[in-house]
């Protein structure tokens, strides 16, 4: 007996790995009602650059005979673009690589696989990671952007295509679509997580990233990709100390969005939570000059094949914005930036110790019409530079009925904390 | 005119693209005199993985009928072959991915090729840039070994047949192969030079490196895979500061190495720097651990493909040593390592500001005979865990006349100066 397919691809990844586990369904099950999901919904949504449905049943055909067991046998994972995988291409957003085939996958698909997942395909991303958008739209309005760069990722999550999908963050390529689709979003300790055959965008920044169906499905993808043995989590916490951060650009964020916040800030201390606010110190300002300069100088540097072989099919876009700062960028002037950001997280220090968690904002608001460019990019940004983890939740809906995320961050490599902590927050405000 | 072939071989970068540029000689006849050399050497050294010797005539002819000039034109490079290059394979130094090709170069190689350089083929390295040794010899005795992992980048330059190439250092396979051939090896300041393009070892410790003929040199390059305009080294610099630090491993240095540098050192405080003895931390002592199970937690997740799908094609070294402990480590003991890199970068940092370089062993002594594992790379492993740029400079000949490198340290970023300072000691000490 299997359950319903109109269930099963709503499943969060914990619940398929149990139902597989006990027999109530198969990996082919599982497999083909995200199949018809995506059927049903990519016309609309259009979140997979590659999709190989055969290939997929295969796939989840071979784990049912197999019979072997892993923490994620029979998970349908989708993968954003500019992660090598050994059997589909891997075309980075861009018609410069149309069709480029890595020889081997890279280590986050290699040990999604080793555990037991389903590779379903390859998400779309926007051009090289950066702003210039794809095909996908939000699944929640179809004339809305899904965010960027993780822009597939997002909408297959969000859009219950699969439990699980891996994108990567730069800036807030995995925060803001994960709140623009209504989806949990992660970013882990930068550093922790492997990123052999992931193309490198700003190496300084660059991590990978999560977009997920509930807080217990992050934990454990996070524990596979660390290559370690999944643990759970923490089953009850104390209430936390939670630091209610506005950032310095609080007049940047929606109205709306402002008082969600502020709502779920009164909401957490009526709860039991010790909430307090919490102000950045002034440094922190200049923190977004840091990053595209930072970033710009290095992904100027990282794309040198494509700035010398391909200038023209890049887009207008990238080529007047980040690419040609980056290009103007010099030595020094990276180098204080670089030294900006570890002064700031120097300071931020302190201000981590003091609270369990941050509350702060994944984004402005809602996701915005299609191809316009997404305001404020400090939200996500800061904490990117800091390199702290950061969970977004999915708890929070616009003055549309469209999802807005609220941002969690922690402390560095204590994302398992962050993640029993924001589960005691997530439940509170849902 | 062309200047005679056995000397267009043996000329530095630098001096190339002037002979270049001042129409004294082409590039095609610096290619072609150093492919003669390599014609000549390569049965007993065995440096190259990939060499194509028409293509490369032709990327020479290509140069000097455009006329452009670049800072490299010209200029014969060596690759290291974990680093992709679009027109020539890539393999990782494994049978496993014999004749794969990748589709674009590498950051590093397309900045060379940007700059005018003329990439002359793939050098050997160790088994995914391991321990396990590739086909080379060295140079200047080929009973012994050139020195890993970029075995083939040491052995190229060392054997006259080009006079820059490409490394890289997890560990300390540039600075150990330089020490071994009688180079100048770089390696800079963690995070500074891109990486897109290069195989992840262990993205904590991973950073290219320099292999070169002259400090102008690899000033020159640095400058080209940084992608920006080079500036000249400061012409005349004071007396430096000079810490002498033997390292807590010094007992593990041959005597006749331990002599070297101690005579070194004084000939230096005669020729007017100021030489102290420097001591490191006790807490220092933990870093070979700490190097080891950072490196082996990185390197065995980020090869998760090639453990998954070909164990048995990996070596019996590589299988039992690294990737064995690598795979046993836990977040934890991982984390708690990378913990205390992390601390006692901040104990250095009194350190480097009280003397301008610090002084210290390159290798053990000469190059051990081929096959043998290297002893004590404490040596190397301990700067490339605190992230600090390194120049080992070919000034030291061993008991049998072969080359004993001196590595000097500088500070963070502060890798020009390191260079203006490395030539002063150079030109005291040879």
């Amino acid at each position: 007996m299997t359950k319903n397919k109109t269930v099963l691809h709503q499943m969060t990844a914990t619940e398929i790995v149990k139902a597989i586990g006990s027999g109530e369904t198969t990996c082919e099950a599982v497999a083909r009602a995200c199949l018809e999901r995506i059927a049903e919904r990519e016309p609309e949504v259009q979140a997979w650059q590659y999709l190989d449905p055969d290939g997929v049943v295969r796939q989840a055909q071979a784990l049912d005979k197999s019979g072997k067991r892993g923490p994620l046998t029979g998970v349908p994972c989708g993968v954003k673009d500019i992660i090598d995988t050994a059997d589909m291409p891997t075309e980075y957003g861009t018609p410069i690589h149309k069709g480029h085939r890595p020889q081997r996958d890279a280590a986050c698909v290699a040990l999604t696989r080793k555990a037991g997942g389903v590779i379903m395909g390859k998400t779309v991303t926007t051009e090289f990671a950066n702003v210039h958008p794809g095909k996908t739209r939000n699944p929640f309005d179809a004339s809305r952007t899904p965010g960027g760069s993780s822009s597939g990722s997002g909408a297959a999550v969000g859009a219950d295509m699969v439990p699980l999908a891996l994108g990567t963050q730069t800036t807030g390529s995995t925060t803001r679509p994960a709140s623009f689709c209504g989806a949990f979003g992660y970013r882990p300790t930068w550093g922790d997580l492997r990123l052999n055959g992931v193309m490198e965008a700003a190496g300084t920044l660059d991590s990978l990233g999560i977009i997920a169906r509930s807080i217990e499905d992050v934990s454990l993808y996070r524990d596979v990709l660390l290559g370690i043995e999944p643990q759970p989590l923490a089953e009850s916490v104390a209430a936390p100390r939670i630091g209610f951060c506005r950032t310095h650009n609080w007049n940047r964020i929606e109205p709306h969005t402002q008082k969600l916040l502020e709502d779920a800030a009164e909401r957490l201390a009526r709860a039991g939570a010790r909430v307090e606010d919490v102000e950045l110190p002034q440094d922190f300002v200049a923190l977004e000059d840091a990053h595209r300069w930072i970033s710009g100088f290095e992904m100027s540097r990282n794309l040198t094949w494509e700035i010398e072989n391909h200038w023209n099919e890049i887009s207008e876009e990238f080529r007047n914005g980040r690419l040609t700062d980056g290009l103007a960028c010099t030595y020094e002037q990276y180098v204080s930036m670089r030294a900006l950001m570890h002064h700031c997280r120097k300071l931020l220090l302190p201000v981590l110790d003091h609270y369990d968690v941050l509350l702060t904002p994944s984004a402005p608001g809602e996701a915005p019409p299609l191809w316009n460019p997404v305001p404020n990019p400090w939200v996500y940004m800061v904490w990117t530079t800091m390199h702290v983890p950061s969970l977004t939740l999915p708890v929070f809906k616009g003055p549309n009925g469209l999802p807005v995320g609220a941002q969690i961050v922690g402390r560095h490599y204590d994302d398992r904390r962050l993640f029993a902590l924001s589960r005691w927050i997530d439940q509170r405000l849902k």
